[in-house]
């Protein structure tokens, strides 16, 4: 191969542009061209691109979101818009594409595919609901960040013995949630994966005010309910007020952690160098310390991650 | 005097440990014997309380809330609680109190010292809404956490192009709003203290999404109206959609910046030093870099502290 | 005026790029050019400048450094040198000229101003020992920094009952030093300005090592010493062990406090304003909650600001 | 088992309270009394202890260093030592020891167990030189405070166009400084662990400096010199000035990151479960993902945790 590209795309996360850098620098470093395309799939249609050199992404690394920018694109699910970009691909004189993102964008780098284009995804989502990896690009940040928000309302809730309900991302997976809470100390965590008592939460909430421990933090995922109605509930069952916070799109963003910057090297540099080796239609992802290849096929077909048991588990214990 | 006492009230915020600190050392350093009272006045009231030593407050400054708690209290708003309250200070032979606060907490310290007990007030709010004091405690680190979370927000901003709708405290004073607008270079501030015009607004935004500029930010003061409910206004006139964050309880803690630490420790010595004096019946406040006491009376009937007009201006200027 | 330049000088700070964002925003506001002048004085005589638009300041507010870059340049101090800058500004059709920087910095603007070309200061240097300003940029930022790691420092310290001894930067100025020992509960601070007494150093580590608490932390800016020297000198004289660290260029670097970011509006749109009026040959500065301007002449001939005696002080109560 | 006990040892790091919480609550749901052993094996020799209860380890998991605190222990490696450390946790009551900390503290655990008592090893240590676990408890916290530092170097380094040489922990280990290198972007890591050829260093700085590109960040582990030296010697050969910094002990303090806070209460509940099941005589460690048990006679007669090649590799790709 003489040229690759590389899109980001799908919602943003930090990390993205560690993983662009190292696509780029692997990708130069290997003597091929490599191709930035802006906006996602969107740009791949309507030909926005550039071509990266060393300089093009320097000062990135340290940076949340995306300087490729990410979009969503309708177009790309009609037969039209996939021939459009699989040509345009072509007409660039790409030979290898690399797609960083979540689910749907590994949906459409797996279609790309199905056209005859080398591709190689990199797992790219902060709520770490990918298959086949231990860990998706931007989670660690997130994490992070929803700690350190989880630290700050502390404060307050010692200070005046008052509950939080915290709302964290996550639809379908609640490992942001779960994780979160054994790292800030939260007392409880509702996810989607696990049925959850609202009435044994009361009885517990009553139980620690009654110990003189009101000061509650409890998260939950935001397929698991929204933090306002879990909030009212609770109000109606046992009259308790607590507090709410959503985190929302505060949990994206800010300088990725090492963790991200290390994953990005390793994901950008495996992506490179196994898309030159013939080695495509595959997803990397960490698998148990080291980076594995998995068949895209495989990767859109299968089920979300599930939640390790252990951690709730581990949720549970430590905090009673 | 032989024997004061601290305690903070109010919604807490960071520097408030810092405060109580600055006020037991500088007690300690001029041979007082310093009292925390915990939990505000209610503990005043249920005489919660115990001798400062040094060792109290080691470790603390750099944490945010107040580990003397703080509570509401309603009783204190009677004659029998404000009695209650004198007499347990009497009782603790306790000559002089410090307390640590926002608007009520100054009318609680106020009403004390009209029973001849001498009573110097801290200004501790993040609202920045006390009056006499150019900034209070607390105000910078919310600034900080503000303006940390719209960065966040920015790197989402620009990936997407995507316009977001931010909600800060502040129900009477637009300060944090328009301050975290300029140091965080957004776009729009709807503060509680001048009209605003959203039509005009929802103008600029069609007129930036043109331009190519679509991932506006827009900073809303609780007083000026609900996040969400400025986000569906302007989905209803332009059908421009906007992400909503209500950043809430976050902005309080976390640990406090050198400005409220270095502001803590010159209220709390300058609190102790004019107590011994017997300047009291008075708030510390900073006026132009100096510390300067002025009347409660004079305090608590006054008008909010008004937005110097300088701070939308300069807003309004930078944004274009 | 139809045109205006903007450089940035001497040693980096946070904030800078804040000034030069504000600069530019103000002055296109106000319907001006603004040519951003790259690599300090040097590119002024070697002509390396760009025009700037709003797009060229996008993104910068929150990065530290100078994307204008800095350097040092020797030629400006010969009269050929500052000939060649002046013209070389004519040239270009600059009507006025923006300094941000340090001393030395301000030192250059006042001999172009000599020249003929009008020009306004903004003082910046971490040190904070420019005359005429309460705070210059980039202060605040490297304060919190330092604390920052200093906090770091006292989680050891305490673990392990060992004393530290931190270099911050300050050759002629404590200011830093002392402000970072009474932000971060610090024992000792030794500073240029004030003589201080080893032994008596000494006698109260001894003494805090009887009463068990040996976790010491003891500042010294650096034109008081070197931290490795004094250091040695305790160990000689009471065998006591310190752990040393020199901050150096850390302290510079970072995204901008809200402190720096909002001074650095208020510095680059006053610079902006009173160029066009006509005021110039001054330097903007924080005087009391206000922006100043004071002739540049009386800048330069002035002695280097003088420290509160107060700081000392409190420093000095606080930490008993 | 009905009481254990717990300690911290040798250097401190961030995570260390969030595991001795891990340990006290796990401890405390399974039914066991659980004693905080103060200052490691002196305050096993100085019968320094307390019952642990919820409260004891409330408000430390986000806290760095150890609040048990550390101490040096040379008695502990006598025999009359280690038999005084047995009896006195015979005297306590204490059935079994959970030993948090590093390679020397791991071998007095090794020591107390082959006395007959049932010990638990939790590796801690920020250099990540332990064998038989993929990460120690700390090494992360530590790589984000390097990063961090970094990061504010390189606005300074771009900014002037000028190189630093910064020195980061590890007498025996790369791996913090290898990691840093990727995850900062910076330029050179020098390692214990590789030979380092200061010629060729030096060429690549000249091939840069030629570039225009002399900002270069050149890491060096203390095991693999003296970054002073280095800085030192690049000047003699090539005549190039470059700043140092030893980051030194600000690297071990602060909040845990997420990943130091989950591995602690991972590895701490782990302990627990384990010591109460009879599998003893183990250092729990993190292999794949999972904790994984190897025996503490085993730890301590291996080598220090090689480096994998594929970090300097990556280093070296990314940096060309």
């Amino acid at each position: 191969m003489k040229r690759i590209a590389v899109l980001t795309s799908g919602g943003d996360c930090s990390g993205m542009n560690a993983a662009v850098r190292a696509v780029v620098r692997a990708g130069l470093a290997m003597q091929v061209d490599v191709i930035g395309i802006y906006k996602g799939y969107q740009g791949l249609i309507d030909r926005l691109y550039e071509n990266m050199t060393t300089k093009s992404v320097s000062n990135v690394l340290q940076r949340g979101g995306t300087f490729l920018q990410s979009a969503r694109c309708l177009e790309m699910k009609t037969e039209a818009g996939l021939r459009l970009a699989t040509d345009n691909l072509k007409g660039m004189g790409v030979e290898g594409l690399i797609v960083i993102g979540g689910d749907g964008s590994l949906n459409g780098g797996y279609a790309i595919h199905q056209q005859g284009v080398p591709v190689i995804g990199i797992p790219a989502s902060i709520d770490n609901d990918i298959p086949f990896t231990d860990m998706s690009l931007g989670v660690d940040t997130a994490l992070n960040n929803i700690v350190a928000a989880v630290d700050n309302l502390k404060d307050t809730a010692s200070s005046h013995d008052r509950a939080f309900v915290v709302e964290t991302m996550g639809r379908g997976c609640g490992y942001l949630a779960v994780v979160a809470t054994i790292a800030s100390g939260a007392e409880f965590s509702l996810i989607p994966e696990e049925p959850y008592d609202l009435e044994q939460i009361c009885e517990d909430l009553r139980r620690r005010y009654r110990e003189g421990r009101s000061n509650s933090i409890i998260l939950v995922a935001e397929g698991a309910g929204k933090a306002q109605d879990i909030a009212d509930q609770i109000k109606d069952k046992i009259g308790f007020e607590t507090r709410v916070i959503v985190l929302g799109h505060y949990q994206r963003g800010g300088s990725p952690t090492v963790f991200d910057r290390l994953l990005a090297a390793r994901f950008g540099q495996a992506a490179v160098e196994n898309l030159l080796k013939g080695n495509h239609g595959k997803m990397v992802g960490l698998q148990s310390a080291d980076i594995k290849l998995t068949d895209l096929e495989k990767v859109v077909n299968a089920e979300s991650r599930p939640i390790d048991p252990m951690l709730p588990q581990l949720a549970n214990r430590l905090s009673v």
